[in-house]
């Protein structure tokens, strides 16, 4: 099993920031800078359009570590980011242009689209897993988190009912119907947000996601807003859920 | 304008906890056993049955005080803990045991019985709020905050809607009917904490609850569990809630 190949480093404010690759697939893995013995490892998955480094990804990162302590891994999806788009994707990229400029709905096409990524990016996302845990910072038996919004959301549901090794994960702003009856497979803590006057679904959809997960410990974070204005505090949320969730009290293993 | 009668000091661990009376009405006011200079003030709501001394209280007040930095001052309700009751309030307590006896619910005589109680604490609260800014710890023009869940919410709602010094505020576990009205005047920033699994109310009746606060900042909270299983990192979501909204950072004045 290999590592993975580290193709540039740096370090600022506490973080180290590692770019890396497993296979064909670019990530980033940011690190406390003073980090000694092992610590969690944090899988994030990005918004659709977006990528690894969009300002909610590298944000969310840098508090994870220095508020959390944690590691934090970050892929390009399929499509995006440094990777090749494939004329499939062309193909879906501009429809949901179309329905954008149309006002139309993009919940169909994006559905359909994000079910596609996310069949490739589940195993992906384990391959990278595998590597990751090399390291001796994270370790083969160290705890993990997944915590992706929107598309995120899409691949991160099937990735975390696959995933025996992720055992809390924060998920939201998808909608239901392709993912609900994988949710119910799902058991681990979730935390869930939702935006309480979101253009893109309704409510009752982000009920009914929310609702599926087989979970004991769920939360609903429910904020006032529009799609795109969940506040900058669920990121401290998250923080603090992954401190409840992954042990970072074992001894350097 | 009097401060509050102090009737008895205890410290431990940090925290310094004095009993107080204003007019005929007995309350806590934990506070910072280091605290230099002036900190803001989080009044706190007891649940119904319950009273200034439930361990639920304690625990929260002292979250507050510890984490945050906070002064938190708790109250009995009319009728409970150490003041009397009323014939009227017998006959109250007595209709909601023998709702709970006949398996009925208890929403009816509850929403009914914690309006009356409203009436008669929010001007308790009021002049309690009066005597305490009396006190250079906490100062005429001191950021103060509300939280109370069930008849902690019954009681808050028309308290903050009346109250213009309170400029934030957590809710909860509590019927729409008898509030609504006075949730549309409320703007300042909410956090709503529902329970996802709730024997005694509806999700709907939640939602409706929370969508009528007129805050452009507010945030739903639904957990996974039954009416009393509110979990207990909802009492360190509160400490965030309230150091994100009450400045802590004025100098002493």
């Amino acid at each position: 099993m290999p590592s993975p190949r580290f193709t540039a480093e740096s370090t600022s404010n506490g973080v180290i920031e590692r770019d890396f690759v497993v296979g064909e697939v670019p990530g980033v893995l940011w690190s406390p800078a003073s980090g000694t013995g092992r610590a969690p490892l944090v899988l994030m998955g990005h918004a659709g359009g977006n990528h690894k480094r969009h300002p909610a990804m590298v944000g969310g990162a840098r508090r994870l570590v220095t508020d959390g302590g944690f590691h934090v891994a970050v892929l390009d999806a399929p499509g995006h980011g440094d990777r090749p788009r494939t004329a499939y994707d062309e193909q879906e990229v501009a429809a949901l242009r179309r329905a954008r400029e149309a006002g139309e709905p993009e919940g169909p096409v994006a559905r359909r689209y994000s079910a596609h990524l996310a069949e490739l990016a589940v195993p992906e996302w384990r391959a990278t897993l595998d590597a990751l845990q090399q390291l001796p910072e994270i370790g083969v038996d160290g705890p993990v988190g997944y915590f992706g919004i929107s598309l995120g959301t899409a691949i991160g549901v099937p990735l975390v009912a696959a995933e025996p090794r992720i055992t809390a994960a924060i998920f939201g702003l998808f909608w239901p119907e392709t993912l609900v009856a994988t949710a119910r497979r799902i058991t681990v803590p979730i935390e869930f947000d939702m935006q309480w006057d979101d253009e893109d679904m309704t409510r009752e959809a982000a009920f009914e996601l929310f609702g599926a997960f087989a979970s004991t410990e769920k939360t609903l974070h429910a904020n006032a807003g529009r799609h795109h204005e969940v506040p900058r505090f669920e990121a401290d949320s998250a923080v603090r859920f992954f401190l409840r969730h992954l042990d970072t009290t074992r001894p350097p293993g």
